[in-house]
C-alpha cells in the first residue's frame, strides 16, 4: 500500500525492519530499510542486512557512543552492502526538557572518521514540534547529509508522534531556510 | 593590561570571576563578568553579581539542566542586574569522543522559556579545533545570539586550550559562513 | 550439551534468547530464558516469552529507567507468564573507570514498586574482577533476591568475559560473607 | 551554638565551608570542615583547606568522575593537610526516580586507588527516606568507612531535607543491621 502511494507520487519508501523474518518482504517493497535505535546492536539483524542489496538507514542507539555506531555499521558493510546511511536521533542524558539530547557534534565527528553519509532526526531528537525547525537548521549547518523530519497535515490528531510532527506550511518555510543554509556552507540540498 | 590592550583595539574585556573577593576589581576593569560552569550554582557569588552594574555571562554547568541554568540567572536578576547572558558550553554524557556534548537544543528551549540572550561556546563544548567551526555554524542556525570561539595565532604553541583554538584564517572563513547562515534564518550578526 | 552437564550436577541452565526463532528450542532445554540488556525493549520477543511457561530473567537496558524495566516486564506478564525475574546489571553514565554504573538503588525502588524478584549482576555491572565481590555484598545488603556472578577456573584464559570472572576460591569466600550479610538483614540465601 | 550542643553531648561538629572567607571561623569551632559537591572543584578553596589543620570531608560532585575526586583531594594534600575523607553522595544520570544515582562502585575503586577513607551519603544519594536504610547497608557491605545519614525526630516537619531524613527508631534498627554487616565483612563500626 505504501509502495503504491509512493510510486504514484514519486516518493521513496523507508520501512523499519524490526526482525530477521521481515527482511525478505521489506527488501521487495521498500526502497530503504531502517534499523531503529533499539536494534542498533542487534548483530544478527545487521549481518543479514549486509547480504541484501537495499540501502540501510542505521539509527544511533540512545546510549550508544559514536564509535559503537560506526562498529555496528561495519556488520552491514562486512556482508558486502556498502549503502549504509547513519542517523543521529538523540542520546539519553540527565536533561529532561527535551525527549533526548540531539548530539549534533556526532555529525562532524562521523564526517572525520568515516565516509558514510550521516543524517539527523530532529523530530525524535527533541520530541517537540517547536524545536524541530531550529535543530533541523543546525544539523544542516553542522554538515548533515540529510534530515528525517516528521510532517502531518493535522499533527494534533496524528495517530502517533503528533507532538513532534510539523505542519506542511511550517515545513515549507523550513525548506527555504535549509536551502539558504546549505548554500552558506557550500552545499546544495 | 588587558584593559589597555582592549582600549587600543576597540575590544571588550570579558573576565571570569571566580570568587566574591574579585568582584570590585573586575567591575572596575572588565566590560563583562563571566561566571564559569563550575560556579553556576555558587549562589553567594551570583547574588553579589546582581548588585553591580556590569553585564554577566553565566555558563551552564556540565551537569546542570536548562531549568537550573534559568534559576541561577534569577539570583542575578533578583538583585536588580538585568544584563545576564546565558551560555551553553556542553554537558557531560557517556560520549567521550568530544570533551563535552554541546546541547544545542538548549538554544531554542531557552528562547521559548526566557527573554535572556543565549550564546554558545563550541570551543569548550567540543574540545577539538576540527569540530569548532561546524558547531559554531550549527549554533547560529539554531538561533544563538552569539558565540565564544577561542582563537590563537599559533594554537599548537598556546599556553592553554590550544587543542580547541582556531587559527585566525580559519576564523575569517567561519565568519563569512556565519554571516550567510544568519541571513538565511533572518538575522544579522 | 549444557542440559546434560546440568542434569549430571544438579544445576539449572539459563540461556539467553536473542531472537524469536530461538524460543521453541530453548523452552525445551533451558530452565530459565534470559533476555539481555539489548533486547529489553524488543517487544515482539517479550510478547512471545509471555506465552511460554519457563521463567524469564529480564535484564535492565544500559539506558533504561527503572520504570521502563517494569513496563517491559508487563509485556511478559500480560501474556500469562508470571515467572519474571528482573536483573540490575549497570547503566551507562559519564563514569568510565567501571564498565557500567551498577545502580543498586534500583533494588529497593523495585521492591517498593513491584512484587517481582530482583537480582544483580556485579560482573557485567563493574566489568572488573576486583570489584565483583564488594558489589555482590552490597547488592545482597540492599535487598537483592539473588546474584549473577561469573566464575571461571582460570579466568585469565577464559574465552569470554575473563576480566570480570572470579576464581572458585574467591567465590567460596564471597559466599561465606553473603550468608552472614543475608542473616544480618533478616534473610537467608 | 552547635559547638556548645556538641560538647554537652560528646558529638563532633561537621560544618560546610562554602567560601574562602569562612575558613578561619570554622577552623576554630568545627571538628570537620565539609566541602559540598558544588565546591569539589573550587580549587582556591581546596588549596586554603590544605593549609589549616582540621580534617576535611570532600564530597564528590554530581558530574565528577572518581579520578577527578581524587585529583581534587590532591589540592588539599599538597598543602600539607593529610586528613581528607572522601564522600560518595550520588551522581547525575538519566534515572529520575531517585534524586541522584548513588555510585557504590566508587567505594571499592577508591579503596584500590587511594589510601584515603571513603564514606557514603545515602540520604542525598537517594533523596527518599525509604531507600536510605538499604543503601546504607549496601555501602557498608561494599566497604565504606562510614556513613552520613540524616535523622530528624519528626522528619515531616523538618525545615530542610525532611523527605530524606530517617526517624530515630528507624536509625536504631539500621545501626543494629550495620553492625552485623560490618562483622560479616570482617570489620567493626
Amino acid at each position: 500500500m505504501l509502495r503504491t502511494a509512493a510510486d504514484r507520487h514519486g516518493l521513496l519508501v523507508i520501512s523499519e525492519v524490526m526482525d530477521l523474518t521481515q527482511i525478505p518482504l521489506l527488501t521487495e517493497y521498500a526502497d530503504i530499510l531502517q534499523v531503529g535505535a533499539r536494534n542498533m546492536q542487534n548483530f544478527n539483524l545487521l549481518r543479514e542486512l549486509g547480504k541484501q542489496p537495499k540501502p540501510v538507514l542505521l539509527k544511533r542507539g540512545i546510549a550508544a557512543s559514536i564509535e559503537e555506531l560506526l562498529l555496528s555499521a561495519e556488520y552491514i558493510l562486512t556482508g558486502g552492502n556498502y549503502n549504509v546511511i547513519l542517523c543521529e536521533r538523540g542520546i539519553r542524558t540527565f536533561e529532561t526538557y527535551t525527549q533526548n539530547t540531539l548530539d549534533l557534534s556526532a555529525i562532524p565527528v562521523i564526517k572525520k572518521l568515516s565516509h558514510l553519509p550521516i543524517v539527523a532526526d530532529p523530530s525524535h531528537g527533541t520530541g517537540r514540534r517547536d524545536f524541530v525547525a531550529p535543530m533541523a537548521r543546525a544539523a544542516i549547518a553542522a554538515g548533515a547529509d540529510g534530515l528525517l523530519v516528521e510532517i502531518h497535515p493535522d499533527p494534533d490528531r496524528a495517530l502517533s508522534d503528533g507532538a513532534q510532527s510539523m505542519r506542511p506550511d511550517q515545513f515549507e518555510e523550513l525548506m527555504r531556510q535549509l536551502h539558504a543554509i546549505a548554500l552558506a556552507v557550500g552545499r546544495t540540498l
